[in-house]
């Protein structure tokens, strides 16, 4: 059975590693590659870590171009995807890596991104409870934001289980450049990141914090508040989580442990390490696979956990590959069988 | 006026930075340069960088070695500090990088570092209030721990003013690797650090949380709970501090900023940036600054605070130069006229 | 048609990438998973970014443990494969990715290695002329070492075409610090490496410059010397050739680029990039591709050929599996088929 | 004596450490700083580790703003300099960090660089046989290029001595990326940089050949012809560079260290080490300092000479403010007393 596929916006780093992925993919195809400026351009010329695909022309983004495929792959400015998607011929499995169809609640996105609601589409975190069977059969999958996948997978099993408590999330996340994408930023340049960290987006203003808090709040049942800041690390890819809560009264930490290891025993990709490891973001590293610890610190009241994962994998091209099999009923693992790159 | 100065533990990165600092102050001749297993050798075998102390010879960490100067900076096991300083020459300004004299509380000390409390020595972080008056004239100085420098000139302004709330300040800091020594453990390799960052300490276990929330609780004239996860992340240098406390009903965000102006208006090594300008560890590196902002989430309403500086410099070393100029009345930025080292 | 293989060596770092390609490896069963020290001990602890081999158990390193198994990887301190080979059932494929059978000249052997020289056995390099024939149904394989795939990956096309003059070679090469190991050794330090790099083993001592010549020299048809230095490069993996080669008079630049073409065009691994494309040890992160790039040099008149690899993929485990496919007649990409890691 | 300095280029890296330097130069007075395109703004915001001169404001790069100061430091485009050197007061020391009057050769200049040569300054290179004495009193100096500092201190003492071969050499150098400028180009991103190396400028085409020709032919006597490659190092600063040249029939290696231990025994800046010590960039990181070491491969009749320096400082800044406290009689280390900053 195979699965002709079309990737837009190829010449970014999100395009570039659902390329990476598919390139070894069994059951996949790759059809049309395409990007906005660079279209008439050899792939190799844009992204030479592609060798097998290195001699593909970049076409224009155009329905054209992306229909007669089996699944398309978006990476598109926001408010693009929506209208994209309902031109495309009625079977296509769209998926969306950018962030238009990732909110249920219009106020929260007219809110952080100032533009119109475009909708709200199956999430593509299937780890969460009651996402998996959304995303069976879909034709429509809204890749979920990278620091938001880091921030559910922490927290989600103690809301599940209704062992935290809603108010006063604090979440610190860092990660990798690749997550600013290629844009060519003064202070994304090597010799501003190297050798030194910084924060931004700093108090409340960051966009993946109403994602984090519409998982959350589902899972918690009410309105559930988080405070988030990202930082910015000297490594290429990965985001480090630490995500903390408070925790009910009465709760011990053996019903947290319980808890975390109830809600992943059966994932393949999401991993609660033997206690006493901790996670590291370097053995996520170009993989699907997300490491998770948790310690109770009574004194504060608060469980912390940490996550680890790819920004560009399991935050955002490894999902969006994930939820393609689930959606088409292949193995959950297809094309996704690569461990960690290590060292 | 030239002061004679010894320093132990010259084969660390701390007592390292202690000579980096000290080869270039104006007014102090080098005497003993002692180490534990490496007496006898070149001091340019094991601190390369120091080029214009290579051909000293490291001599025993021993009393006689290092009495007959005027200042004494100690970088010793646990517990060692105080009986060294004991039996200096009673005029000696002994400097102690070590943690043994940082806490008040004894009950502390035992429960977080399992020993004898050593005592409480004037402790030197000078920016913080009513600090550097105990500085001036003293013959001991407590250098603080890097994480603790970084959480309390990122909060105490606050605190100090009456605007946040005691319990559940939540901290979460990013370290280059210097801050975790030399010793030779695989996690600490360059293969395992690179392209990786990593949580540690976690849950409430750090000895710096003691530390932080002594010097918290003295200002709010309350006790005040910290969590504080520590981070491990792939550059040599560097502490990025991503500090958040609970804002008092009422507070704005312009009384907020108001505190941090007033609280380092006058201080010439903490900057707290103009708005919307981030602090960068790179901007700090190798010198004795700091750099603050600060951001109001009114919607988790709390206060975020970054602060970024060198973890050998005014983390350590930087530190305990700038407590010796007080302690011996120069000015306080002899030897720390340099600027960051950036890019 | 189910291999089974048995890793020894699993702590190490070349072990670890044997074990991460072979996890994906279709044809694959993972057999015995042995170490010195390590045994009895869960991989999940040694090796975390192993996730589909996370709970197997090491056990030691010993011919029973080993034998029984199609292939045997094997990763032994000198001196040792060899009487490990010979006491396996003969019909085992033993891949050696040590150094041991590397040199046929037991001379070079003594003078670099100062042991008894175990032998020959065919050289895992099937790009070379001559060599892929080598390795077909073979039931031993030397695999190269990291910088002289590179050197001879680099070269040998010119040597092989006539142009090349067989004095003066001059390689430098940079490399990522896996190539080293997991020794802690004070200078592998993250502290040590990160920001920084060093030249070593200078002067004609490195063991990988018998490799090379005995390489070039076969395909010139007479001796032909190298000097060569390697350098510590401030990243986890890759390795970046720089080889200068003296032009023989009346060679053109287009004689050379065509030769050049020739050596790799039906090379599925080794790509001479389009003109004007340098090669990045980044594009080729955790790959079993190769990049080349080459200019003349007519000042000089010297040929200046870069080549990138992954000095744990490509430059061992990567050959050490492209190996074991051809042996066993297998398509040489088995398992070989993921594209760079990048950014 | 108060020497009043203005710098042109602030808001560039070079014009940036040429500020970090003075702004702990005991003798020094910054005066006008200027910008190209920035100048209004606060020197805060364009050069954030720089806070002594946080408030100073940039200004238009005019021989008006420049005029009336001791000391102007100039870091402008190609062919800018003479003009404005010629229009400023008679006694002005003029020090220009831009290739322009670097190469005495008309045609080398205008074979590399494509325009009409500008002249030949006194070069800043004091190290260099001769060249002190012509910096002392002078009122014009050339900063030499970064690469090429590495390179002729690397070798000149070979030269000097009348031990090297001057066809032949062969030099291939690491540098950190703040050596590319601040440009906004794709491969200077951190996602490019950071765990990558590659190489560029290859083919006997960098700017910097000419001037390290130029070095080594006047010491030699004769014409020396350098082959020189030049790769992008995963780091923020330094220069690694590997020199080596054909070494003289009957020369020994004790007569080639002699020759080195000889050339420099008396610099305070540069260091032969001490021998089985290796050069890294690490250690004269931020400083003025270089580092050296050597090794005979008898077997490729070579000399390897090792060097490592930092590009911005020594390679640049650092040269620089040397050079003027040459010129002006001050103590040469004036304003350089820094070690390196390490780890």
């Amino acid at each position: 059975m195979t699965i002709s596929v079309a990737v837009s916006g190829a010449s970014g780093y999100a395009g570039g590693e659902v390329l990476r992925i598919l390139a070894a993919h069994p059951e996949v195809e790759i059809g049309a590659i395409t990007a906005h400026s660079q279209a008439g351009q050899r792939l190799g010329s844009i992204a030479p870590h592609l060798h097998a695909l290195a001699d593909r022309v970049l076409v224009d983004t155009t329905v054209e171009n992306l229909a007669g495929h089996d699944v398309v792959f978006l990476a598109l400015p926001h408010g693009a995807s929506a209208a994209v998607a309902a031109a495309l011929p009625e079977n296509t499995l769209v998926i969306d890596a950018g962030a238009d169809h990732r909110l249920e609640s219009a106020a929260a996105w007219e809110k952080f991104y100032g533009s119109e609601h475009a909708g709200f589409w199956p999430y593509g975190l299937p780890e969460l409870p009651g996402q998996r069977e959304k995303l069976v059969g879909t034709k429509r999958v809204a890749v979920p934001g990278c620091y938001p996948t880091g921030g559910q997978l922490a927290l989600a099993p103690g809301f599940g289980a209704g062992l935290l408590e809603s108010d006063d999330v604090v979440i610190v996340s860092a990660s990798g450049t690749s997550g600013a994408g290629k844009s060519l930023k003064p202070n994304l340049l090597g010799s501003e990141v190297m050798g030194s960290m910084s924060t931004y987006g700093v108090g409340g203003i960051h966009r993946h914090i109403p994602e984090m808090e519409q998982g959350f709040s589902k899972l918690a049942g009410e309105e559930v508040t988080v405070s988030f800041t990202p930082t910015l690390a000297p490594m290429p890819r990965g985001i480090l989580t630490t995500a903390t809560a408070k925790v009910k009264a009465g709760v011990s930490e053996a019903q947290l442990r319980t808890a975390w290891e109830q809600a992943y025993a059966n994932e393949q990709f999401v991993h609660l390490l033997p206690e006493g490891q901790w996670p590291t973001t370097g053995a996520v590293q170009g993989s699907n696979h997300v490491q998770l610890q948790l310690a109770f610190d009574t004194h504060a009241n608060r469980v912390i956990v940490t996550a680890a994962l790819d920004n560009l994998t399991k935050g955002t091209a490894g999902a969006a590959v994930q939820s393609m099999n689930i959606a088409l009923g292949l193995p959950e693992n297809t094309g996704l069988l690569m461990q960690g790159v290590a060292p």
